[in-house]
């Protein structure tokens, strides 16, 4: 046979030990997220193409998967003269957790004015595969919908930094900044409004292209390299938040701009009080690839790691696509995927226990006989696995053994007729006999 | 605006009181699962369709979602000259978790021999929606591989039966036959061996069409009416298991049919041992639609409730379609979302929490001081929500009892210069002022 046993490219077969990890991880975020008074939300894979369609800029749109229509539809589309993307498919599998949480609110007129929702769940994307970088992965977001109060920017700041405090992360920063500040500075630099796409494209890969390539783009484009490295120049940050912000002020006297500076040291502000003390910096060059912010922008970053391990930021017009009532939005998004890269590659998790706590291994006793003890074991809250075949008792321990289940229950004839049960504990090769009933406070004293 | 905001057909959107019931059923099916000694796997949404195709009959193949082919890919296949749906795709969305297991199965050669998984994830289905049946649905499957032993047979049964215990099913029935045997039927009713396809999938509507159905669907494709009646007849179950079997017994004497009922009346004596003693039901009647099961099948149903809750059946030749070792296997699947539509309507959930355990409501304070008291109580374990703008308290306690959040902590400047928190309890209406630190041990205690 030649199918291929492997799964496609960038996607993953989770295997136990993977999964221990990854429930772990998803512990923490979903009690962090809860104390924070986040609700869970979950969301079809499948969403109408109409529903995805140009909330993600062009290359984001490439990157949606597309569901091929089936029998009447496809036929009617493959008659079609000049059959092109469009006529083929009109669903696509979620992209972010960002925009179906939009359209959850503008369809569910009950859901409380301040609907703050977590959901944890895959996204798809037909990107090019990368180490930490997969086509299936799972996005963990906070959202707070309603409000344009700066206490959801703190909430959700705080939120995602106890998750990584809890998990053990200490150095990290959240960067953070503002789109109407960047369009201000971008205007500040003599950039044409009409190019400020171009230049926020631009900008958003300076830590990948450098300086030199962030003037090349744009001069290419036909922005002058006076204005880009003025542009350069406004972005860069001081060597504290305060002075920053002053740098800033200094810089720019437009009401927008007043205003966006103004939020900026009111969520620095109120961040000292949560979670997120001390782990906020100013980062004016910061720009999100995404298209729907308007606000508050976040990006988080660690040592030893590529690209960022989150971000989020202000979107208050996403909803107001979807139906006809405008409602403000902040959110953060963890990227589940880039956490766990991270703790594996530091040692950080834990000891996780897998698997179960006890092989039935047996000899000259009826299989139903095994099934009645291991009944009685189940019922002590043991996780109880039964050898399933009659084979040497040595065999038996040594498969037991090599599986990595810490204790074997063996069931002889012996056993039967007292009703007891001879307890090994394979990894001290010590073995005790004892009533059935008291096997499972033996097991769970010792592990 | 005109972008529909309700999720595609036979899609949901999960709201938090949806989720919350369904966390309390797969809680359960997890820890059962667990004692049973399964451990957890995940596969990815995405495979490709040399997995899937021919796995599940015709009806499965038309059923499949087909990931649309992307730029290159998708420019050649439309510059062909009859281009079809084959050129268009070759990759597809998980129709079931078995399929997923074996090729899982085959490909990572340091599985313990005695791999016992279950997997809780959604399959898709492009069907008809109806009550009850989605486009996205979630199944609950426990496997056991690698070995003959009718002991996998009992621990699966055991397993899913506990299961439907703990959720409070009383009455449950799970229907038990055998593929060999049922083709010894067939072969016994005088149909030939290349009808022996048509006749198990005209069997397998028997419930839905009755007999006459079934005699009209074989007569159109050339069986006798006579051939049709014997095979009813020698499917119909008998009063009892043990009349059955000899009816069985009676009926049938080849080798396959003798071996295949010798099967049956073992795995009915292992499992009056188990969680599914009582529940089992021998119905030579059932076939089960999938294409892969070779020994014994089950289906689940209950009382109200159309098709099956749940099934399965062993299926020893599906690993080695993927690999060059043949694995032997048998599992059972649990339907989540029949679960959940029968403990619905039978009001079957015990009380469940949700939400936050307290607004944090307040007046006259800085979002600072807000912040800084919503931590502290966070840190003793409490769900805490923060009123996110100022408005007047009564409109702020009015909010948080239409929110259903069981109490408001109130934080005025009296409280501030105290160091204190009003906690109202807003059910009862009765309202304490106390430290903020012992607010916890208070609701948690009334909680």
């Amino acid at each position: 046979m030649s199918i291929s046993t492997k799964p496609p490219s960038g996607m993953r077969d989770f295997l136990p030990a993977d999964i221990t990890r990854r429930r772990h991880v998803i512990k923490v975020i979903e009690r962090i997220y809860e104390a924070h008074g986040f609700v869970p939300l979950e969301t079809p894979t499948i969403e109408n193409l109409a529903t995805l369609t140009g909330k993600y800029g062009d290359e984001g749109d490439q990157l949606l998967y597309r569901l091929l229509h089936r029998r009447d539809a496809l036929k009617r589309a493959l008659d079609k003269e000049d059959v092109g993307e469009a006529d083929l498919a009109d669903q696509g599998l979620r992209y972010d957790l960002t925009v179906p949480l939009a359209r959850v609110r503008a369809q569910y007129k009950d859901l409380p004015r301040f609907f703050k929702r977590y959901q944890i769940q895959p996204v798809w994307r037909a990107d090019r595969p990368a180490r930490g970088r997969f086509r299936e992965f799972y996005q963990c977001d906070v959202d707070i919908t309603g409000t344009e109060s700066l206490v959801a920017e703190a909430e959700v700041c705080s939120a995602v930094s106890q998750v990584l405090t809890e998990l053990g992360f200490e150095k990290f920063t959240i960067l953070l900044n503002h789109r109407q500040l960047l369009r201000q500075l971008i205007k500040a630099a003599g950039i044409a409004e009409e190019m400020e796409g171009t230049a926020l494209v631009a900008v958003d890969k300076l830590d990948k292209i450098g300086e030199e390539g962030v003037i090349a783009e744009l001069s290419e484009r036909g922005v002058s390299d006076d204005s880009s490295r003025k542009l350069l120049d406004l972005i860069k940050a001081a060597d504290s938040n305060e002075a920053t912000l002053e740098k800033l002020s200094a810089s720019l006297d437009t009401e927008e701009a007043v205003q966006s500076i103004a939020d900026l040291r009111k969520v620095l502000e109120l961040s000292q009080s949560t979670a997120a003390s001390g782990h906020l910096r100013l980062h004016p060059a910061l720009a999100r690839g995404l298209g729907y912010y308007t606000g508050c922008i976040f990006e988080i970053v660690v040592e030893d790691l590529n690209g960022s391990m989150g971000g989020g930021g202000r979107y208050d017009g996403l909803v107001g696509m979807f139906g006809k009532e405008q409602i403000p939005a902040v959110g953060f998004s963890l990227g589940l995927e880039r956490i766990l890269l991270v703790m594996d590659e530091r040692n950080m998790f834990p000891p996780l226990s897998e698997g179960p706590d006890i092989m039935l291994c047996w000899m000259g006793v009826e299989e139903a006989q095994l099934l009645k003890a291991a009944n009685v074991l189940r019922k002590q809250g043991l996780k109880v696995e039964i050898y399933p075949e009659g084979k040497k008792l040595g065999k038996q321990l040594q498969y037991t053994d090599n599986a990595g289940i810490p204790y074997a229950g063996i069931l002889a004839e012996e056993e039967l007729e007292g009703g007891t049960i001879t307890i090994k504990n394979l990894k001290e090769g010590i073995q005790t006999n004892m009533a059935l009933q008291e096997a499972g406070n033996l097991i769970r004293r010792r592990s």
